[in-house]
């Protein structure tokens, strides 16, 4: 008896594309993406590869066409249906580059919905490369299996993010000064939720103030150790998601 | 009124050292951590320090004898306590250098009390450089306050860790298969504990039947997405600590 080949090919490369897919679609594929394709993985003519549009689940598509810069990926059937993403938020301050792009990476992988900049005072960096944040998010989502990629938002500063808060979401914060247990502290407030996450020298007392009089913030210790910035946000995220998200 | 200026100061150089630390012990230094104090921190006399040996807790000390490539650091008084620091292992499969360095780096701010590599059948890397992973580790021990080092085991064959397991220990183990949901797991077992997270490429499914069968073992799963080694060690030691070690 000879074992039926996995459906989908294990081995097929997965790329995310702006095109809105279904069956039937011929998307073509240019550029960078090409190239991995054809000259990295070695896509030859009718080789299988998986599709996510970030919204309708994910594809398996046919190659053809394959000429030196380009090809055609044809949609051949739905492998999965679109994702459900716990509706997690991971709010944080700006960084340096290595660092912000480490926690743009993890927060896909770990399940973010949504991941939100949010200018601060002691922040040491003031702008962000949405469009390198948006690739990296895409890398990870190609890579963890992810058919839904997480919302990336425009930087706000911290009073607007406070100001327009909305009220039925959670707004547990990372608090240096102390603050409740993590675990049970997660474990009684289910539902919509974002973690905010300092810069590297952590929330000035003004801010500090103002998160702590919202009245959806709660302020939580992430442990008796200092964390850095990005060590915070992946840390935070895995915390929700082990408690309230679908780690359970 | 004058406030008094904090101590011991916020903003003193924090270093690790291989000396038995006391009260008017003389620590000679020289090398790159003389580098740092004298020509990136620019450590005047009478300037303070802070030390750590890994065993006795943290000193303050005076700068003395500034020479260009050398100083000495007298210890005036302690700090704080030796630190109790959770009983957690982390056990991992060695992978690519800049993503094993992330792992020690993270392993240490996290607060786990050893970090043991281990061999398994489809680790892409064979061998570690345990001297740069230790001064991962130390870089992380200054930064995030931590008065005692992670201990760094000698890469070991899986086969041989599961033969010396202590009997007292958890062995909780990523299993990609499929495993019991990590919080409920978790918390129904307090007490010693260790994190066993393959390589990229997973377990194969010999190694999976061997730990599967250890008496000590408890699969879990880290959620429906597919993690990157790296990610997967930082968030079962995250998980850990928020249901089981110090950050409740």
């Amino acid at each position: 008896m000879t074992a039926t080949p996995a459906w989908p090919p294990q081995s097929a490369p997965r790329l995310h594309v702006g095109t809105l897919l279904g069956t039937g679609v011929s998307v073509p594929i240019d550029g960078n993406p090409a190239h991995y394709l054809i000259s990295v993985m070695r896509v030859k003519p009718d080789d299988i590869v998986l599709l996510f549009d970030g919204r309708s689940g994910e594809w398996a598509a046919k190659a053809r066409d394959i000429r030196k810069r380009d090809l055609i990926l044809e949609v051949i059937s739905q492998t999965r249906p679109p994702e459900h993403v716990p509706d997690f938020w991971l709010c944080c301050a700006p960084i340096k580059k290595g660092r912000i792009d480490l926690i743009a990476e993890k927060a896909c992988e770990l399940g973010v919905a949504k991941l939100q900049p949010v200018l601060t005072r002691r922040a040491v960096v003031d702008r962000l490369n949405l469009d390198r944040l948006h690739a990296h998010l895409v890398e990870a989502a190609e890579q963890c299996g992810r058919t839904a990629l997480p919302d990336l938002g425009d930087m706000v500063k911290l009073d607007a993010l406070l100001r327009d808060w909305p009220g039925d979401r959670w707004l547990f914060f990372a608090d240096e000064t102390g603050g409740d247990p993590l675990a049970d502290t997660l474990r009684a407030r289910p539902g919509p939720a974002a973690f905010l996450i300092g810069p590297e020298g952590g929330f000035d007392p003004v801010e500090r103030e103002a998160i702590r009089a919202h009245p959806r913030s709660v302020p939580v210790s992430l442990g008796p150790r200092i964390l850095r910035a990005e060590t915070a946000a992946i840390a935070a995220t895995t915390a929700w998601m082990t408690i309230n998200g679908d780690w359970r």
